[in-house]
């Protein structure tokens, strides 16, 4: 394949200007005033991939975002790999914590500075530069692929599961390539095998229909960021430990050989902590650090407000307060049965004069785990020991691919995490950036992974013969 | 005064125009932006005072906002008011709550809405008008007057009390009224002769340098707001008891005749509470509500915030969140030991690996208490009986003038509180209005007053010669 590698080689920079475009488009999914910057961003998709030269390339509409399809379907007798990823990103606000401008990507000591940059709009650009530098050498792919990039992942891949669902011929494949993952570090593959559940909502707290005087109603009224605290505080014991009755009860309990491989990597998680700045490593202390992270569920406050905002001090009584929560789940529980019960908990919990009212804010996602010996992953990690010199070790995701639970339910095929992030890389937060180096890495990375399947599927084909 | 009272009713319609330019000018003094705003208040109520005849009438600056003073003293052997008021305003956010914008002052149904037009710039005007009646008609007043309109009422009067220690000789006089005040309801005159004293902050929690994935560092690291909560929660339990230790220690007691009376006022209590549609009464349950209210301090978070802010969801471990916290405080009880106590408190309560920080939002107000049986305060009472068919009840004030306080200890003064804003017109909040038929009594009442006290003064020296 070396003509490939010679044409990922000559195309560097126009690679990098076409990424540069597409971190450009503010493609912020949860926001509904973005969501024509969202449908900017799947044609420009579909316009990479034309000029990639896949075919079928197409987008369509959905209840929410649009998603974007393509195929390449000519390598007869090869298996087929269905590479997902997405082309929507998080929020930037507070937009003032950034070095560069978000949407304004710019190139800083090796790395692109950028929202979306490593989550995941190079991953995905990866994915479709290695199928162009086949089809626009060679003109074929070693196997047969398919690309479905959705627009909702941010917001929990609420469209995604009808999708598949009303288009599961276009997608049928014998595994997904999951685009959206990333490497342990610079120096260390690694291979995702599971990814956490997520459910979220935003609660509401009201004591009064108007804010009050803080001097004329004090002593009268409740607080609604009083009894908001309360609520919260009553979710979570001070030491990480979620209060919610019947949270654990589902949760697949870790053999001891897991408790004690997982405490052994507690280093990495100290250098995760390190890497956001934060005082010290902190969660419930019946468990490590990276189990709490990789195969215990979590409820985390992502935003809360109510009441003055501004500079100085305004004595009101506020009418409401809000918080917004989200919870990661592991193998086996399940979102709505959880969702459920820890809005029970909070309206039981809710003081006296006090209304809560719930709206949901995003999708949910399933927890997901890759079953042992999958051959698609055998084969990635076989990729991945070539570019880096060492073999993967096997990781857990602390992060949600909705996709990953809903292709499983819908196609019945699994996922092989593949793509190039690493976990310094600030995604969701203030300067998200990614490796230049990895830009490289991931398209070549993804060349070999279709070559590699390509190979031994015909190896196997005809050691079956 | 016949003809004083001619002249008020002659000039309705330019008074009236004279508030509404003044409410259009946003003196909101907390906010730094707003400065300019603040110092065209000032100007306006100078060239205002220039106009009723008042003498020496001068914008001084201080190491805050400005402060407006003016003086007629040529009452020889009568008394001396200082009329007290401010020209500054509370923020009006959230906008989006106003039925007309606050700074657009609007009638409706004999209703003058706008932000500050009972707090109080209908009572600044009212005082400047009773001048203006008798200087722009016999010429003379009744007694010596001295204006003082500071311009930080609303942010706690932090310049004050340099400010008057450093114009003693400009501000001396016998008693002071505070224009700042209201009356119980529109047939129901009143006195207010207590104020709580007030304290405020700005904390931050701090887990991290950035905001983190909830995903990658979930079970990781601390989650800030979650932090808050449990802070938050510390500081009062469930039933409104303020838990910092030491709160209440210089409270005073309340006698069992007082508990008793303000015990009976509960049905106002209900009536302030429905007034901002709130659930119910809450608050500590040992005392009664319009205890609570007049004689007991409280402890409020007037805003909280952290996180994602925006529609939607954000799967963020925010790396900081914040309250704004105040307290009302009541005699006997000294504001720097009060906030002393509360820091004390969060500092130890703060969980391990969570940055706690103090930033201050605004001055101090020491609780005020009047004297029984002050000569003016009783001139105040009959002037409210006359105009109202019945003599006032003394009642607690909830809020806060730190005036009060700062002229009992500079100027060695009592402060008689007269005005004419009413509990139900929403100062502080969305909506706040001014009643138009208080306009009139506002100004008739101040005129009166300042002939009361002129003809009671002179009484009483005659009858002691």
């Amino acid at each position: 394949m070396s003509q490939e590698l010679s044409y990922l080689e000559a195309n560097r920079a126009r690679f990098l200007q076409d990424l540069l475009a597409l971190v450009r488009i503010p493609s912020v999914s949860t926001v509904p005033a973005r969501a024509a910057d969202v449908r900017r961003a799947a044609e420009m998709a579909k316009a990479y991939m034309e000029q990639a030269g896949l075919e079928h390339v197409q987008v369509i509409a959905t209840s929410g975002h649009p998603v974007v399809v393509a195929d390449w379907l000519h390598a007869a007798g090869a298996p087929t790999l269905l590479l997902y990823g997405h082309l929507d990103v998080q929020p930037a606000d507070p937009e003032s914590e950034w070095t560069s401008a978000p949407f304004a990507p710019e190139q800083r000591d090796g790395r692109l500075y950028g929202r979306g940059t490593a989550d995941t709009k190079a991953n995905v650009l990866s994915g479709i530069w290695a199928c162009e530098a086949y089809l626009q050498t060679s003109g074929r792919l070693p196997v047969n692929v398919r690309i479905l990039l959705e627009c909702e992942e941010e917001v929990g891949s609420p469209s995604l599961a009808a999708f598949v669902r009303d288009h599961r011929s276009r997608l049928a494949a014998d595994a997904v390539v999951n685009l959206d993952a990333g490497q342990q570090a610079d120096d260390q593959p690694s291979l995702t095998t599971s990814y956490r559940g997520l459910i979220g909502f935003h609660l509401e707290v009201r004591t009064a229909a108007v804010d009050a005087h803080s001097g004329g109603l004090g002593g009268l009224i409740a607080n609604p960021a009083m009894a908001l605290a309360h609520i919260l505080a009553g979710l979570q014991d001070p030491s990480g430990r979620v209060l919610v009755e019947g949270f654990y009860d589902q949760v697949r309990p870790l053999t001891k050989a897991q408790a004690a491989q997982l405490e052994a990597m507690t280093p990495l998680a100290k250098r995760l902590a390190d890497g956001v700045g934060a005082k010290g490593l902190w969660g419930d202390p019946e468990f490590s650090p990276i189990a709490r992270n990789w195969l215990r569920p979590t409820l985390e406050v992502n935003g809360v407000g109510g009441g003055f905002q501004g500079a100085g001090s305004k004595t009101v009584i506020p009418a409401t307060a809000f918080a917004k929560i989200t919870c990661r789940l592991v193998a086996d529980q399940d979102p709505e049965a959880v969702l459920d019960l820890v809005k029970r908990h909070i309206e039981r919990s809710a003081p006296a004069h006090v209304q809560v009212s719930f709206s949901e804010t995003s999708g949910q996602a399933t927890p997901y785990r890759l079953p042992d010996g999958h051959p698609v992953a055998e084969a990635a990690g076989r990729v991945l020991e070539r570019l880096y010199g060492r073999p993967p070790i096997l990781v857990g995701g602390g992060g949600s691919v909705p996709a990953t639970a809903i292709l499983q339910a819908e196609l019945g095929i699994d996922s092989i995490a593949f793509g190039f992030a690493q976990p310094d890389e600030r995604i969701h937060a203030a300067d998200e950036f990614f490796r230049l180096s990895d830009l490289e890495r991931g398209r070549m990375a993804v060349a070999m992974l279709l070559a590699e399947v390509g190979a031994k599927r015909t190896e196997g084909a005809q050691s079956a013969n």
